[in-house]
Parts: structure tokens; C-alpha cells; sequence
């Protein structure tokens, strides 16, 4: 399996990646225009430690910004995705254990602590561009309320996932309750799966609709992460980032807002050079080339 | 195939559909309360032009107006299901292109014609009788957003659909970013779907749950199609239609602000006739015959 | 079978339920921290008559508060779950036949009477212990809206259910229209189900997400329920019930809303003892043992 | 002013008031479906305790139903309108101080008797029925919440009023924060008032809309609500009511979905026999009168 | 009073206003890019008839879309600016009074008949032109609906108002119950208002919000108006419609959804021709003329 | 004057502001747990150049966390208040004007930088210490968008206020269109000062509520907003910020959701030290001391 994840290592890095420089995450751009950032923490199972958090902001923020991004494939480096949060960590652990005496002292610093925790996984939603989450072995607690945060995730068939937070005395709070039920069409597994805290595997996560896809192994995985992102970084980035933005919107409005919100996105977006480029490439069956965004 | 298609012709049209005059619709009554709409340019492969979005919403509020329409069923006549937005209609192909050279006037003109477009598909939402999309062969850009605010969508085996809105340079703004995630199970491959542009087979839009059965042919599907609409003509409209309203309306609200508005949709709905005549049906194992709505 | 009932009726009652005296319900408590509330009227097919709207809105009231209860079992006694609605009922019947000849002032009356009917429903919504509902036979009406507040849903092989209501000549208004299209992935046949009113089998169920799991009969669908009932009862009850009013709450807000929601919840939350438990016994691999809610 | 607070006294009670029987209430009925709640705590400054709280959603539930009432009075007995809060009240004392030693414990138990004291007044506006406050002298804290979810605000002009709890170290969380800034229109001052505690006049209170009448003392004030009441009362309930359900309804959402709630609601209503009656009554300069509802 | 209306009639009107023929309505231009619209059934009180209703949309639509419109101007010709609904016209009429037994049947038909009425008024509000409401004498009933639908009222000295409908034995429900209160800022008026139908007056009016100027006659007011009017005309229309397309969103939307929005609408419309026109002639303090729109 | 200026800088400069190191801000500690903030570009007329709308965020977003401030005073150094924004600096300049040629990526790049600007202003809102405007001489464009974030404002009898964006060819971009109407009771000139950019005087602005206080002069409104300020810091900064949260929520939210926000807010916050603190001074009539928050 190394050489395998050898080739894959081989496979998807490529290019310079400048700016990107974090202890938690490495970027590389194993193709034009597709970043993969990959977990980077393979000695601690790719735990969320404090750095962890704060990094994942930045990179996402950036990646936003990144005219040479139009896609991002998002994986863990070693033998599991993501253990989840980082408990040993000291400065994660402060901020659950603090010096205030008053309770309602301490739920005000928490009221301030607890959404920069759920920002780090919002960056991903709010990066207009899409991020397809490769999952390989275990995926757990905070690993689910990421990839929820993705656009499109796919598996290996050894994946597994947990939604481990009531096993540590707590309702989850980065986003599992709010998008994982959003996403998937069977809202009594959810729940089950939630109270029980019991792992998952990568068919029961695709029978719900969790997951898109199941790959033999991460080598398998990784090609085919690949070959998705290209494809959608030879698209007009106008289209797919707009497509994104409306998605997200319309998940959390009325159609009829949703409607409404389309129009006024679109009411400059069909001004675009690219929609000439696209339909005059599907007129005379040639590749559009699309300027940077 | 033709000679099943004409057998199909034949089962699908009967009695007078005086009013029903359009250009791009052919609008039948196969059976008691059921009306059948035909997107009918096969020559075009039912592409949409200027005016297919015009007679959409005509022929929408039309029936439901028509006391004598309890229930539709949309198909296409000829080779496909529908190509799409007509690119080749010069009065559409106009609306892209503007004289205005300030691009806040040319965003002004758009902001009043793209929701024209999505109200030809609202239109379908709206009327308070169930439609039911029957598909055949290609469904492709405006064909997803069209049968996504139908309410029952059956296909045929080799039908085949593709969200192509990315391929022409823009994100999709007549309803599929809207309603198409709000219909299926399954997010992931949405946005997969969204983002590539790729064709998906009939299986996949079965197993997402955007169509609810599959055909062996169009034969079938019309068939079966006319079965289950005559079925529902048979019930209480005030019944059908109001599960309508009420199924559109708690889509965009919440459960409480549903259970409010059911409640006062209610308060006057069961002081129908029909609730009577369907009891007493029942009790006597009878068949209740309903006053036109 | 009848053998095997009683084998589950032995393997499911137990120790003192004091103060749940209810005509149409039996509450009975299985295991440490689980109740069985049992509809039953077997020799009505568990119908729905005034007593029982009134009593489950008590019992779930009361479920709410008692502090040896954290895991909710709901089943039908005798040989179906429920045969909904009972008509019947004289009380029922007289809320339905009023003696105002002004329509507007009959609707006033309904306006005030749906709501309680609802709110019998609401209370297991609103109880923040997870409801797990196992059904065998038939599930009719308004067994529907009832099953679809609860979290989680078992059902036998033999199983069937019916969204009955339009065949009543109304549309249903005690949550079926709200909550099923929610909890399933699959918008198609939903609503060919509410419009034609037809039977549906347990694997249709399970296909569209409406049952996570069918079981082989009833006795091993309620040993498996009482297993899933053990398993949740043994987790931290502030973790549990947190996770249920964040995922009520998150189903009928935006994600952002959501998130800001689950951080005020959470910032007094992340302050409790269950925390530092939990913690501790997973670090030490021991079994956590959590105080009374 | 003690004889004219007799007169006043006279001037507002007459017939019978079966059923409601208080311990902190005292209903009346001075004109023919006008309804006097005064609240009867003279000796302690009509402060809330524990009974009143529970009896003002009894008082107003059971007013909502009764056919005699179509307008509600709502005063103080004795020397001021209500001091708030009765913090010397054993019961209520006990709600804040718990025996629970886990923080999230506790807050679960404030998390289920919060929402009780809000019921309180929330009750004040289920009511269909429009409610008048009469205030006179002090009105303090919960005071405020309370005459924030009435109708109508009357005052003396030695009245006074004062958002009390940033006093008690608390935000107030029984209404005043949700209602009083939507009635007024004044944030600024709103603001200043809510975070200092400070009293303030009559006149104030009428500059920024809070009181739409000053009067001379309490008993031309009582003079003039049961003007107002018997004139409100005096109209047809069906439109009286129904106006104030779309208020109440109207004020929390957009103005499209106020007009589509209100156009359901008058679907049925508009087929009132109130409506005949009050046109015929406006043709023929008559008097309408409308039956019981 | 009959010169100085005539006088301002000379003020107000002036070139073409081809394709603007109503049967109720008079549309003239008494400025460039100025457009009056006069109700003028002046022997009717201009009672609001089925033509009138109609009239409306189509007036509104129009200016909507007519470049040569900024503003518009509404008033009402001959004694009174409005008498409201007109109950004598047959066609209105019969739409009350319908031949349906059945209440059901009648409340499908309201219920597609009221938001016709309703779309009347929404008219006035997405048209994106600044709308000016001139009231002179009596406002009544359906009146109040329309001008709380304008953007800015005026009224004269002599005006009064009445929210007449429960006199008429309804609750309004074409705008008032929804946009009056979101205008003004006292609530305890606008309910009384509401519930006793009583008359009030030009002053009052203005004590609340509901006008922003008072005009000694209507000469007076006219010009006034025209002044405004033509003021408002010669500023960048992309800014003037902007701003209305945004307040009338923000409105009915959280500020932080508003800001999202305006975001969106900027994201195109800073890039207008007008903000450089408009800077320049600021900067030099000479007058931009803006392109049309 | 200028001497009242100097006496009001000294009643209002005192203490320590370590960390507060601004070009554009000034920030002082005129009192404990009082921090001002002064504009501090009185050369420019304190226009809001590129450095003010980075410091906004930080500043606010210092002040929020930090333990010294519990209320906030923002003022303008010089002659006025402040011009708006600073179109003489480059980097703002540099902003509207953009190399990219295709509309649709300029719209992305805005779509990326409007919400930076609006960023500026919602740092004053989320907050949670009321902030205080003072407003004197003139407050542009800019300074209304700002002053709207701010929970009370005051201001000297010579201000003046204008709403100016229209006049520079674009609808406000940074808030007012979103808080304003919201914050005063009169729509009516709300959208008569939007669409004209006309200036308004001290004594409007209080007329519809936008003030709630008009001092003579800059002396006497800085110590009017110190002795405010002092009374605020002198209560439970518990309760102050609870309040400020709970109204902001309210604001954008349903009565229904804000009591349901409230309470879950106050599950823990009666817990706070803070209310035994407060209620027993108020007991014994002694002064509270609170711990830092």
C-alpha cells in the first residue's frame, strides 16, 4: 500500500504553491489551477490541535483569494483522515478548562471561543471555490463536521466515520447538527448515528448519500479525486464559483428567495466574456480557455 | 419503437381542449381531469425558444384555472425530452447581447427578464394540481430546472439528464440550484453533477431519488403515467390540491411555521363537502364522485 | 409469534412507572433510563381517539421532565401499530360536525382545535429525549405524523404504511406534510405517495430513508430497539438531549443561524460535569457513569 | 383621588364573571363583551408572584375561548400598576436558586421554566381578542414585558415606567427585549432605557409611541379604555379578531408572506355572515349586530 | 380652491405620455422623466372598481419599465383622494358573492381572487421608480393599502384617513395590516386604528410617521410634490432605484441579510458610468446628466 | 468654543490604552470601564480613508474582548463629525477603479471588498458593549452608516446629518439602507432622505427618533455621554451585554425565535454571580461592584 500512496504522493504534487506555508496543512498543485491541501499531522493522526484551527482559516481565506485555485481537494496525510479534536493538545485544553470562577463569566468567553472554532470549517463554505473531500480509514468527530463543510465527498472502501461527539460528554458544535442532516436523505440514520456516537462505514455513508463515491484504496481515490478536479478547473470558474455561492444560499432560503438572489447574481455573471467563450466553444466543438478569477 | 410510441399517442389523447392554443404546447385530455402537455417542437428538439417561456406560464395558469384539469402530465414529443434553452432563437439570443454599453443598464434590463424565465417554471409549482414529468431520452439545462418543480418525475431506461448550465459559462438561474437539492438525497453528487456538467443515466437519478420509478420505455411510462394521474383525479381535489400547497409551502418554512399555516388552511378545508362524501365512501366502500374545483 | 411477543413483552418490562396512569397508553421502563410507551387499544387497532391526543401530549410532557427517562420506545400493542385517526369517536366526530351555521365562526373553532390535535405530535418533537419508534403492521394516517416526530424509526419486514388523509377527502394536518419530506431523500415519491394515498411496503420505506432498519418480526425489531434504548440511556444525557434540541432547532434555520444557536447552547454546556466524565472515562477506557437530568 | 377611583371603580364593573376565579386576578365585566382584568395584589404593589404568572395564562387562555369577551381591559388595583417581579415570593425565589450543583443541569431546568413565564404574556397575544392597558402610577420591569404584548397602551399622567432587570443583574427575557423596540420607534432611546434602568415619564413614553393616549388620572383613563373597549366591542369579532391575528402575524414576517398568510385567512372569512351584515348595516345606517364568537 | 387646483393642474402637466391609457387612471408627465399618475373617477369618490384594480398593474408594470420614468407622482382628482373599495361595481361584487355552495369550492376561488387585489398595490412596491403618494380629503379603506405601498406620503392639511375594513365586517388584507406597521413608529395607534376604524387626521397622521409633510392646500401640496419629484429626477437613476430595490429587501430581512444582498446588487452596480459622472460633477461641482435607464 | 472643546477633553481623557495604537482613532479611558473613541483625521474632516476602515474592525474588535471597557463613546476630533468616505485615498480610489476588463470579475473582486467595508461598521454591532455616537457639526454619508451600527446616539444642536450616496451615483453600501428604517419611525422620510441626499437637521433627526438627545454644544453632549457612559459601566456588565446581544437577535428575528434565543441565553446568565450581587444591593440600598467580564 506505501508504493501505492507513493504513486499517489507522485501523482498529485506538482508546481510552486508560494504563500502557503502552515505547520498543519501542506498545499501543493498537482495540476493547473487545482490545489490539494493535505492534512499534515500523519504522527498524531492528523489531529486538530490548536495551530490546526487557526490554519485552516488562512488557508481557506486564501485559497479564496488564489487566482491559480479554482478547485481544492482536501485529504489527511499517514494511515487516517482525521482522529478529530486534538484533546492533548494544551492550548485546546485551556480553553475548556478556565481559571473564571462565574459560569455565566465563562460561557461569555466561550460564547466568543466556540465560532472561531466553527469559522475554520464555515472557510470552507464561504471559499467560492469547490472542495471535494478524499477520505481514507478513520474519520472522526470534528473529520465529519469538515467534510460536511466540502462539496463533494468521495471514500475509500476502509473508511469509517464517526460522529464521536456525545461520547465526550457534548453535543457537537462545528457544524455536524447544522449541515451533515442537510446533506443526506435519511434523517433517522443521522439521528442514530448521532445519539450512539457508533462508527459508520463507507457503504452505510453512501447509502445515505453521504459520501458520492467509493474507491478501491487511496491511491484509486486519489486519481479520481484528480481527474474530478480537473475537469471542473477547465470549466468557467464564473460558472462553477457562482454555482457554488447559489448552492450554498438557496440551501438556506426559500426557492423563492433563492430565485431572487440568482437573478441579481446573475444580472452581471451573464455579462461575463466567459459565457461568449463557453458558447462559442460548444459552437465549434473546441476547448474554451477561460482568464483568471 | 414508433409503433409503440403511436400506441402510446393514441392511449394519451381524447376529448376537447378548447383554449389550449399555443404554439410550442400541445395540451390533451386523455382521461377525465387529466390534462397532458406536450412540449411539441420535435423538429427542435423541444428546444425552449422565446416562445416556449411565454406559453409556459399561460398554459400553467390556465389549468389552474380549468375545473376540468385535476391532474398533468409534461412529456415531449419526438426523439428527446427537451435540449434545453434554444440559443438559436433570435429573440432569446437578443436578451443576452444588449445595445446598452454602461453594464449597471444592461444589469438593470437582466434584473427584470431572469425572473421572467424562472416564473415560467414557478408557473408549474404554483398551479395547485400535481404535475407529473415524464421523461424519455435527453433532459438537459432547462429540462432539470422545468421537471425539478414538477411533483412526481418518471423516466424512461435510456433516459439520460445533465445540468448543463457550467458548460455555457453561467451558473444555472431558472431553478435547479433551487429545487433540485431540496428534491434528492444526496449533496455530494449535486454538486458534482452541478460543477461537471456530466450527463447521469436514469439509475443515477433513481438512486439520488430525483425520479421514482423507471420505465423499460416510453410506452410504459406513459402508460403508467395516465394510470397514476387518473388515480389521483379520482380523489377529492380539494384533498390533492390543498396536500400541494401545503407540501410547497412547508418546504420553505419551518415545521411550526407549517403546522400554523396547515392549521388555518384547514380551518375552513374541513368544512368541505368532500370530507363527507369521502367518509361516507369509505364506510359504504363506495366511490365518491367530487364537484368540480 | 405469539410466543415471541410475549418473549418481548418479558424482555421489555420492568421496574416502577409511577404517575404515568394513562387509558390509551402503557408506559413501562425496560431497562435503566428507557420507557416503552405503548399505544394501546388492540382491540381498536390502536386508533386515535380523543383520550389518546390528549394523553400523549400529557405522557410526552411528563417524559420530558422525569428524570429516569432519557431514551423514549414507542410500539403498538396487538396486531397493528395504529389504524390513525379514529373516526368513531364520538368526541371526534363532534369537532368535526359543528353546530355553527356561520363558516367563518366554525373556522375560528378549527382554528383553535388543529393546533391541539398537532401539538400531540409537537410534544415528542419537544421532548428533548430521542423517541425511537417501532412499527409493525400497519402504520396509517395519522400514524404517520406521529412517527415522523419521532428520531428514529424501526419497522418489521411485514410492516406497511399509508399516507391516508386524501382518501379521507382532506389534507393531512397533524405534521405528515411538515415532517416526512424532511426526513426522507426523495421528493418524487413522497408526494406521489400523499396525493394517491397508497400503501407503501417497510423496504419503500427504507429506500427513501423513512426506516433505518427493518427487522425480521416484531420481537427482534424490539430487541433491537431496547438494545439502541440501552446504548443511548448510557451516554451522557446533556450530550444526548443537546444533540436533539441543536438538530430540531438546526432543521428549520440556516446553517449560519444554526451554528450561532449551537454556540449559545454549548457555552454553558461545554461547563458540565458530564464533560470532564466522559472525558476522563475515555481516557481511562472505564465506563462513565453520568448524573440524573 | 380615592373617590374617583370608586367612581372609576363603579364605572367599570357589572354582570357576572363566572369561571374566572383568581387568586391575583380579578376579572370583571363592565359593558357587554368587555372583560376588566385587574391585577389584585394591592397590598404588594401587584407585584408578579408565582400564582400570578400562572394565572395570567389560565385568565387569558380562557378569555381567548369565551364568546362573552371580545375586548380586554387590562389595569392595576391600588396605588401603582405593578412593581414586577416578586422576588419575595418563596416559590419563585426557589426557580433561581437551585439545588443542582452541575451548571448544565441547572440550565437545562431554567431552559424548560424560562419559556413558562414568557407563556405568560405570550398568552396576553394568542389571545385574538384586543387587549387595553390602563396604566397608572409605577409600572416596573416585568410591568413593561407584560404591557409590551398588549394591544393598546393607555396611561395616567403621573405614570411611570422602567425597564428594571440590568438592576437585577439580568437581561430581561420575558418580552420586553423582543417587543417593546418593534412598537416604538425610537432605538435610540430604547437602548438608553434598557441598559440603565432609568425611569421614565409618561410623556416620554408617548414620544417615542410607546402610550398612544395620556390621560388626567386613572379614572379618566378607565373612562376612557371602556369607551374605546365598547366601542371595539361593538364591531364585528370576526374582523376585530382577525385583524389582530394578521397583525400579530404580519409583524414577524416579510410583507409577501403576511399578504399570502392573510390572503388564506380571509378565504373563509370573507364568506362570513359579519360581512353582509356590516355592509348592509353601513347601506342602511343601522346598527350591525354580530353573533357570539 | 377650484383656481389653485387648476393652477397646479397647468404646474403638473406637460408633454407625451403615449401608451399610458386607462380608463381609471390619468398619467402625465409634468416634468422630465416625472410621471403624475391621477386616480380619476372624481363623480365616484375614485371608488376603487374591478377596471381600477386591473389599471393598476398594468400602470405600474409599465412606469416600472419606461425609461423615460424616475418618479411618479399619485393622486387623486376632483373632492377626495380615495373613498376605497367600490362596493357598487358589479364585477367586484360578484366576486364576494359567488354561486359555489360549497365553502371549500369559495375559499379556492378567494384564495386565488385576493392576491390579485393584493398584486395591485405590490405594484407600486417593485416598481423600482420612487413613488410619491399626494392626499388630499378623504383616504379611505383600500386607500390606506395603496399609499402604505408608496415610498413617501404627503398629505394636506384637510386629509383624513380611516382603515376602514372592520367596519366592513373584514380585516384588511390587500397591505395595510402588513406595511403600516413597518412605517410608522407608535404600534399602540396603529392598533387602535385598526380595530375601531376611526378617522384620523392629518396631524395624527404625522405624530406616527405615516406622512412626512404636511401641505396647507393642495395646490401647495402639489408643488411640493413636483418639487420633490423633479429633485429626486435628476439624480442617478441607477443610484434612486438601487436604494429603493434595497430598503424595500431590507425591510423584510435580517440587516445582515440585507447587507449580503446590497452586496451583491454593488458588486455590479459600483461599476456604473453614473458613479464616475456623478464624482466628476461633484468634484467639480457642475451637474451630471445621467444616461437612461 | 474652543475652550469647552479643551474643558471636554479633559473631562474625558484620564487612565491607561495600551494596545489601542491607531492612526485614524484615538482611544482613551475618560473613566473606569469607559472607553472613547475619537476620529481622529480632523485635518480630512475625519474622512474615512483606507487605514480607518481596516482600524474599525480592530479596534471594535479589541474593544469587545477587552475586560476595562464596558461601554463605548465614539466622537469626532475637530470641526465635524465626519465627511464619509475618503475619496482622495488612493487605496480606495484604487478599489472602484479596476484593471480587469471583464465586468463579471470585477463583480467577484467587489463582491470580495463590499463586505470588508460593511465589516467595518458590524464590528460596532457584534460588540456586545453599547456604543455611544456623539455626534456634532456634520455627520456624511459614511458617518450615517456608521452611527446606525451604534446602540444611542446623541448630538449637539448644530449638527446635521446627510444620507449622500445617491448623490455620488450609488445606493449605500455599508449599512444604512439595512439599520436606519429600522432604528426610527418614520418611512416615510427615511426614503424622502435617501433618495434626495438632502441634508437634515438636528432637530429631524430627533422628530423620527434617529436621536435621542440634543445637547447645545460639544461640551455639553461629551459630558452628557460621559455621565451616560459611567451610569451604563456601573451596572452588571452581565446584564448590559446580555441586553445588547438579546436586542440585536430580536431585532433580526421573530418575537417567537427572540424568546426562544432570550431564554436559552438566560439558561445560564441567572446563574451569574451577578444577580445575587445586584439583588442583594438592591436590598440593602449599597452599590454592587461587578467582576470584570
Amino acid at each position: 500500500e506505501k508504493r501505492s500512496l507513493n504513486l499517489c504522493a507522485n501523482a498529485i504534487s506538482s508546481s510552486s504553491n508560494s504563500g502557503y506555508d502552515f505547520k498543519t496543512l501542506k498545499v501543493e498543485t498537482p495540476a493547473d489551477f487545482v490545489k490539494h491541501v493535505e492534512i499534515n499531522r500523519p504522527n498524531k493522526r492528523n489531529a486538530m490541535n490548536a495551530n490546526f484551527w487557526r490554519e485552516m482559516v488562512e488557508c481557506f481565506n486564501q485559497l479564496a483569494k488564489d487566482e491559480d485555485c479554482r478547485v481544492v481537494i482536501l485529504s489527511g496525510a499517514g494511515k487516517v483522515f482525521t482522529a478529530g479534536l486534538d484533546l492533548t493538545d494544551g492550548e485546546i485544553f485551556q480553553s475548556l478548562v478556565m481559571s473564571e470562577t462565574d459560569c455565566s463569566r465563562k460561557a461569555f468567553k466561550m460564547a466568543k471561543s466556540i465560532p472561531k472554532f466553527q469559522d475554520s470549517f464555515t472557510a470552507i463554505e464561504n471559499c467560492p471555490k469547490p472542495v471535494i473531500a478524499a477520505v481514507h480509514s478513520a474519520c472522526i468527530g470534528g473529520g465529519i463536521d469538515m467534510i460536511s463543510a466540502c462539496d463533494i465527498r468521495y471514500c475509500t472502501q476502509d473508511a469509517w466515520f464517526q460522529i464521536k461527539e456525545v461520547d465526550l460528554g457534548l453535543a457537537a458544535d462545528v457544524g455536524t447538527l447544522q449541515r451533515f442532516p442537510k446533506i443526506v436523505g435519511n434523517d433517522s440514520l443521522t439521528r442514530e448515528l448521532t445519539y450512539t456516537a457508533r462508527k459508520f462505514s463507507s457503504e452505510e455513508a453512501e447509502s445515505i448519500g453521504f459520501v458520492s463515491r467509493i474507491l478501491k484504496d487511496k491511491d484509486q481515490m486519489m486519481k479520481q479525486a484528480l481527474g474530478m478536479a480537473t475537469n471542473i478547473a477547465s470549466k468557467s470558474p464564473v460558472a462553477v464559483q457562482g454555482s457554488k455561492v447559489n448552492l450554498v444560499y438557496s440551501r438556506d432560503h426559500s426557492v423563492s428567495e433563492g430565485l431572487d438572489y440568482n437573478a441579481k447574481w446573475n444580472m452581471v455573471m451573464l455579462q461575463s466574456e466567459d459565457v461568449m467563450k463557453a458558447a462559442s466553444a460548444t459552437l465549434n466543438k473546441t476547448k474554451a480557455v477561460f482568464s483568471k478569477l
